[in-house]
């Protein structure tokens, strides 16, 4: 995994550090929720698997720290550091909370205890990779809520931003509740259930629809889904009926979706097809695919696309990697952040999942009866064990959230949920702030 | 560049017009803008470069293959389509507009000429990689407009939607009109400044601030930028301006900037540091920046994440890629898809750009006087010549952007600029329309 994928000030802080001998000083940084995304009520974590491969592969080639000695930020370093970035490797810690798991604001996902430079490098990239899969995995979240039982499928390699985020996204967005993906690579990578259908280019390459019709079913026999918007769908759903079994379905991708779908509901059982399942696609979010459930559409399954891959209302999320603990020769400092609106809380933290409320702690506190979230990972450069997969996400992922209390379940904005400090990181965050700057 | 990174679907269609008969068959599809972003009245062409790169590299490996043939959807489809995919070469033609060029709703940036399952395949990476690039790219233009001179940077690898976006994402930035970025690999791969401050951590990490200032300074020289709003900005400032240079000045990341700024600028002023610059940075986007320049404050640089990197406002964009001509043994076939609100045009296509209109027309057409956009990039498979570099597709970007009339420059949304379809065209689309389903 290459070194050079983060910010450059990493690197040129990761040479200050260096230089001042402070390459060896143990500190504590937390990858931690800011603020939720907008009209979110709780992130589903994911990425974390992404985050611990790019941690126990991370090394800088020749190429790479040859470029850097050539730069002129870099011209005041010492050859020793270079020596440092050629013998690259992470040796520290990883708690982190397990894919799946519903976060609130101001929670921290991922805790890396390490040497002060190896702790920094990664900055920037564990907060790409943690924050976009959460963003995705909680949309798919919202998305699944909407569609009230019915199926919700990941189209949205297309929309994502480059293809590794189409790859990732697919990942996140099955661990958020969608039951498959379109995304080839990420079936193989990952083993996550892959499902297709047709496109337009499909039956516009043959002479008739009729004959791309036909030319599909002989294909995909029973996993057969007509497409059948390309001239007319009520046209594509007689023509789908005429054909008979076997088949999975129709899609149905642009006019009014609900009108639409009993139209060609009737078509298909008037035809004795009343196993043909409808699917709906093209430009749908959680409200759109509500609105078709609330409207009692006969729509089975839900294709989207663009605002998932995308986690279109939500592009972002306020997340951050911050300094909290240094230990110098067994001497540890607390460290906060106290710029306008952008504090940060001092020390290496736990969370205490309770029925009703969470409660953020200090790393070392018991909380009797609650569910510790952050678990080793990493420790000293090594996995401490196989992390869960995909599935195994998804499944924490679909039993937690059926465990949130309901009002947060809507879609809409919820009271917050109360997330309380522990007295001993109440005492800790006073006595922080009295001695900073 | 692996073969599975692309829809399911692409796959399967593949197998069935192999099976069909249809390998052999010329198609022409084209990649085309169906609406432009919200609030855009032009997006800027990027991701070129990363398509062609894809096609000339795009192979299956015996793995993928294996993966395929284990899929229910491919029981079906004989060996001879898996031999296929293991001799796979893109053997096709590439047209594309030029990186860095403006363009407008419904044109074509891209269009693909290639034996059917050549030009099938590709569509899913293809429409990733050119979307995003051409958001980012469009996002920064309009973040550069805003700042009226002043320099914009890239900060935004953190946000993106994974480690590769944040790589992308940089170049298309650059090519948007940003001046460098944060990310180190973007640098390497891409010959792009690369340009870095410090973070709060360093701050953090030493015992004072003052100490953490001497130690950068120390470090970076005359490329120092001291991050000042860690504990209080002002005080910062005086901490700065007391150490003196060798500095390039400091950088605001919270509060109110213009207030700061100003601020800031007297008390470096007044230490004699008229040259140290200020950068904002903190959650900016084109309409801070715009009010922050309007008010005049002594910003002299802009440094930004989020917005950018996600293209915050409008984070995805209606492109398309549709099959537009089918070529029979040497007898065309021109397509249309109806679809409600999603139509499109029929046969391979220019796209003249004139002073004060574009014109769409068929490829084989002349306008004289007009520049042609889309250009041979591969004929055969093969490049027809090195593309341009992203400092020159940043410069044409510039340039073209600079020419166009005023009110497409503003942020705001301005009259749709004329795309007009020459009388060839006008004909072709009513002719396949008339002929079709």
């Amino acid at each position: 995994m290459t070194g050079l994928l983060t910010d450059l000030y990493e690197l040129t802080m990761a040479a200050g550090y260096f230089e001042a001998g402070k390459a060896t000083q143990k500190a504590t940084f937390e990858l931690s929720i800011r603020r939720l995304p907008t009209r979110r009520n709780f992130v589903i974590a994911a990425g974390l698997a992404q985050c611990v491969e790019y941690l126990l592969n991370l090394r800088f080639t020749p190429e790479e720290i040859d470029y850097l000695r050539g730069l002129q930020q870099f011209a005041r370093v010492s050859i020793g550091f270079f020596d440092y970035l050629r013998d690259f490797r992470f040796t520290g810690d990883v708690f982190a909370v397990p894919e799946g798991t519903p976060l609130f604001a101001g929670e921290p996902m991922l805790i890396v205890r390490a040497p002060l430079i190896q702790a920094q490098i990664p900055e920037t990239a564990l907060l790409s990779a943690i924050t976009f899969q959460s963003l995705i995995a909680s949309k798919a979240a919202r998305m699944v809520e909407a569609a009230g039982g019915r199926d919700v499928l990941d189209f949205g390699t297309r929309r994502a931003h480059t293809p590794q985020a189409g790859v990732l996204g697919a990942r996140a967005a099955y661990i958020g509740g969608c039951v498959a993906t379109s995304n080839a690579l990420t079936g193989l990578r990952y083993g996550i259930p892959v499902f297709g259908t047709a496109a337009h280019s499909w039956v516009l390459s043959f002479p008739s629809e009729m004959e791309s019709f036909r030319q599909l079913q002989k294909l995909l026999g029973p996993q057969t889904v007509q497409l059948i918007d390309t001239y007319d769908t009520l046209q594509g759903a007689r023509r789908t009926a005429e054909l008979g079994p076997p088949l999975w379905g129709v899609r149905l991708d642009s006019g009014d979706i609900v009108t639409l779908a009993r139209k060609v509901r009737t078509i298909l059982d008037d035809a004795g097809l009343p196993d043909a399942k409808i699917m709906a696609s093209g430009d749908l979010d959680e409200s759109k695919i509500r609105d078709i459930v609330a409207a009692g559409a006969p729509v089975d399954a839900f294709g989207v696309g663009t605002e998932l891959a995308t986690s279109g209302d939500a592009p972002s999320m306020g997340t951050v990697y911050k300094l909290v603990e240094v230990d110098i020769c067994g001497i540890k400092r607390f460290t906060a952040k106290l710029s306008q609106d952008k504090q940060t809380l001092p020390g290496a933290k736990q969370v205490f999942r309770l029925p009703n409320r969470d409660v953020l702690a200090r790393s070392a506190e018991c909380c009797a009866g609650a569910e510790a979230l952050l678990r080793p990972v990493v420790l000293g450069g090594n996995l401490v064990e196989t992390l869960p997969d995909a599935g195994a996400a998804r499944a924490r992922a679909l039993a937690c959230i059926a465990k949130l209390p309901t009002e947060l379940r809507s879609l809409d904005v919820a009271h917050q949920h109360p997330v309380e400090y522990s007295k001993d990181l109440t005492a800790l965050i006073e006595r922080t702030r009295r001695n900073s700057g």
